[in-house]
């Protein structure tokens, strides 16, 4: 069990191997101190014309030009494969690579829309990318385990290894969506930085001297170099928000029981207190709703039994869009929440944070204080559930290679504790449950301070408290996990970009805690300059609809609706 | 810690003692032997003409006459008053009573109604029971615990004593619906059979040889005595269920999260593997839909964290209406499941099924053969949930007056053991997610042989095995937990009467386990003849609409419709 370098190696190579030589790259990247930035102009050297008009085209224009014969699905395929293995060869972005199947795929789409004159389905032709635990045919699922490897989740001779299909997959290929690689997370998922033993790190292509994010890494950082048009990811306590976020992308965390888990690999399942939850990442918030629209076509209720049966709303979408009219252009209610009242952003973000309440006040929107629940009481009670069971589960699947446990991940489940009884399990259910009435309860009351009849209609705050974490410095997550554990629908708006001349330190800050002096202390503007920099919109349960269209309007206003 | 006998007593002469005299029984009931039904015509004695006329009507017919201002909703609370007075004399089916606030919050009404011209909203005067989990104000909460007597939830000084009311019951207020009473339960809410230290036991009105069921048996007992027109009671395994079909009763089990079950007591609240789910039980269909619409007009999604934004939907049920009309009336496609492998129905319960067989053959419909994943599989997992905590939660609750747990609870609760981890549970929850996912896939791919493009419409099968349990006999559970495992919307269809000259035991018969061959021993025409008998009418998640549409269908078919 000691040969876990050779077994992690092997599989990386191998996966390497699928890179077809005429898109290897000649010589080696330059250090990111010579290169900060590789998204852009630096990748687009080793494109093609066509294919950086391809790849810098958002997932709805993609369909629309597939959708109607205009692009032919494998031209599309090919380009994105393209893209997605430069990308993968500067950030190391990839788990599994599947670009002949994809290709091959594309060609009988093109096929189909010869012979029948129209598309398969709404995302006919559309190149989707996939965090590593879906499972999808003929590649492996490994969710950065070295002991997963040649296993179906850890488990040899089950008859589903390489064969069995995620639920998503399916419904994906269903809508005419074409699948052509799995992309990188943290082993354990339970990090915001992507690392494992097999391809180790995973940079931020944007300002390389940071995290991509994590747990979604991998898809934060291909969708960043354009490598993918959409892709989806999951989020259990920020691993959706998070890479969209230190990417410069949107993303949406979906309320659980929205869009199907079914047949997905995962860290602890069957926890069931705080559900992971899978939702998509995109350039635009267009590419959001179109593929979240095309699998509720797909009524996943039907085969998922923990999806709930809510088909798509457009009439959701509509009461935004109308209160918007009916205030000419304006008059949607913001509450804006700076910080958790124990730590609070560094300048960038702060000033994310600013833009962002200037904007909704110039568009006409109003803006009021959002002072919840403690957010420290529910972020005890996140870090609780989510070790529950003392780490035996990722300890177990570690323990299968004898492999160590990456640093970030270590800081929660480093040392084995005693597992949580039924009883303790059930209390810290009913906390959960009363802390997300008297939340819901405090959202109702503002009903009477808005002026509009209704309460806040979103949140804006800060999704963590960088732009992106340095490697190894991720050292708080209570911006992201509330989210999780209220349920709540909640989207990713990329604002601007750190600037080492404007985001610049107060000599007299006065930290709120111990962790926000640490966090405030690894802030470093050289450091961050050029990093994405985002927001987060927090919706209420189930309101996906609409937060995707407040998020569109506001995106729209930033002029980001195409990034 | 030893004078809970005196507890109990004191308790239950405090609750007698809000009856009114003239309301009090002045003989004492007749032996079973002698008057074995007290339902009809035997109740009807100690009542007025326009009583009856009142009591009888069910809660369509009354919210017609108390929205229009045609009854007083005085008058209407008062009949019912009095008939659940009477009932509980007969049978023990309240745990509280307050008959003097339910008059005076029906004069305000009518109050209402007579300066605005229009009732309070759509359940204006309609009297509804409560099983004795809701807290209403001015009234105790103990669900048969002594230990709970004068706490909340077995807590002193909480101050929600008397004062704190479940999200339902703002609602039901808020709908007009005027609360009277609550009804028995089992402690512990773990039994088929309503017996506790305070009440003692509650009878079957219909026939006071046999249990009026459990856990909602109070609720089963009052709508069979028509002392309540419609009330609500929970089912984690078949609390709504048993009652309702033990007692002629319509009822509904909804799949969990779409009602409120907020605020309201519980035992081993925080088990989330198998939630409790809270629901109706009427005299007709209509009722059930009424209540139902009601509360979903209230937006419980706004107030419970756990309900999901499902509105009432009136096209669900039309879907109904309109396949049955095209097809003159028939071709709904029913699955007829008369055992589920373990266990097969007394005589009596097979009959019914095959009454109902007969029925939708007879109407048109369709019936096949129902041969899903192993229910007994299925049952294992639900009793490993139903003890995850190894009792603690229900010792605890018994503990805190030193009583003793009753026979029925003790079969599955009396001795104490280890708690399951987080781990053990982890893993029942994957067990239980696969069968789900193997369930659903089953009834999808009915879609093939039904004929009719869609998979089966829904399933007709036993709820329990006998008509209703003897006193100490309720010795299988299985043929009601399995929906519970499922979350399938499941409704009750009251059939027929145990008829002992029809209902005859065959000397031939061939048990199909130990547990069967009990079941069957336990069956003897003489005792249960005259007893209701129903069967369940199962739909798939979230189809409630539907799966009322359709029992409404068989129900007015078997001329049911008010019984």
């Amino acid at each position: 069990m000691s040969n876990w370098k050779e077994l992690g190696a092997a599989k990386r190579d191998s996966v390497n191997a699928l890179i077809p030589k005429a898109w290897l790259l000649l010589t080696p990247l330059p250090p990111p101190a010579e290169q900060r930035d590789v998204t852009g102009k630096f990748i687009q050297q080793f494109l093609t014309p066509r294919e950086i008009e391809i790849t810098e085209t958002d997932a709805v224009g993609i369909v629309k030009n597939t959708t109607t014969g205009t692009w032919k699905a494998r031209e599309v395929a090919e380009a994105f494969c393209h893209r997605a293995a430069l990308a993968h060869q500067m950030v190391h972005c990839l788990h599994e690579i599947f670009f002949a199947e994809a290709i091959n795929d594309a060609q009988l789409l093109d096929e189909y829309y010869a012979q029948h004159g129209k598309p398969i389905g709404p995302l006919h032709g559309l190149p989707v990318s996939l965090k590593d635990q879906f499972h999808v045919r003929n590649v492996e699922t490994t969710m950065g385990y070295i002991g997963w490897i040649g296993t179906f989740e850890g488990k040899k001779g089950t008859g589903k290894e390489k064969v069995f299909e995620s639920e998503m997959v399916v419904e994906l290929r269903n809508l005419g969506a074409v699948l052509y690689c799995k992309t990188s997370v943290p082993h354990t998922l339970m990090a915001g930085e992507t690392i494992n033993n097999i391809i180790g790190y995973t940079w931020n292509p944007k300002n390389r001297n940071l995290a991509c994010g994590g747990s979604s890494g991998g898809e934060g950082a291909l969708i960043g170099l354009k490598g993918s048009p959409v892709g989806f990811g999951t989020d259990i306590g920020g691993s959706i928000r998070i890479p969209a976020a230190f990417n410069g992308l949107y993303g949406i965390r979906p309320s659980s029981g929205r869009l199907p888990y079914e047949g997905m690999a995962n860290s602890m399942d069957g926890q069931n207190s705080i559900l992971s939850v899978v939702g998509p990442l995109a350039t635009s918030v267009g590419a959001l709703k179109l593929v979240m629209k095309g699998l509720l076509s797909q009524q996943p209720w039907l085969h998922d039994p923990l999806v709930s049966e809510i088909p798509w709303r457009d009439e959701k979408e509509q009461e935004i869009l109308d209160i918007v009219k009916a205030g000419g252009g304006g008059q949607l209610v913001f509450a804006i929440m700076p910080d958790d009242g124990t730590v609070r952003p560094q300048p960038p973000v702060k000033r994310a944070i600013d833009i962002v309440v200037k904007l909704i006040e110039k568009l006409g929107h109003k803006t009021m204080e959002w002072k919840p629940p403690s957010h420290s009481r529910c972020n005890e009670l996140v870090f609780k559930i989510w070790t529950m069971d003392g780490g035996e589960d990722v300890h177990a699947a570690l323990g299968l290679a004898g492999e160590p446990m990456c640093a970030p991940v270590a800081a929660s489940y480093g040392v084995k504790k005693e597992q949580c009884t039924a009883s303790q399990i059930s209390a810290l259910n009913v906390l959960k449950r009363q802390y997300q009435k008297e939340y819901m309860e405090y959202w109702n009351r503002t009903a009477s301070h808005t002026g509009t009849g209704r309460p806040v209609d979103a949140i804006i705050a800060p999704l963590a408290p960088f732009a992106a974490a340095r490697p190894g410095m991720y050292d708080y997550y209570g911006m992201t996990t509330w989210v999780n554990l209220l349920d709540y629908s909640t989207t990713v708006l990329p604002v601007t970009f750190v600037d080492k001349n404007i985001d610049v330190v107060s000599p007299e800050y006065k930290p709120l805690s111990a962790i926000d002096e640490k966090i405030q202390k690894a802030y470093d503007p050289e450091v961050y300059d050029g990093a994405h920099v985002a927001v987060q919109v927090v919706g209420r349960r189930f309101q996906e609809e609409r937060i995707l269209a407040i998020t569109e309007i506001l995106g729209d206003a930033l002029g980001k609706h195409v990034v």
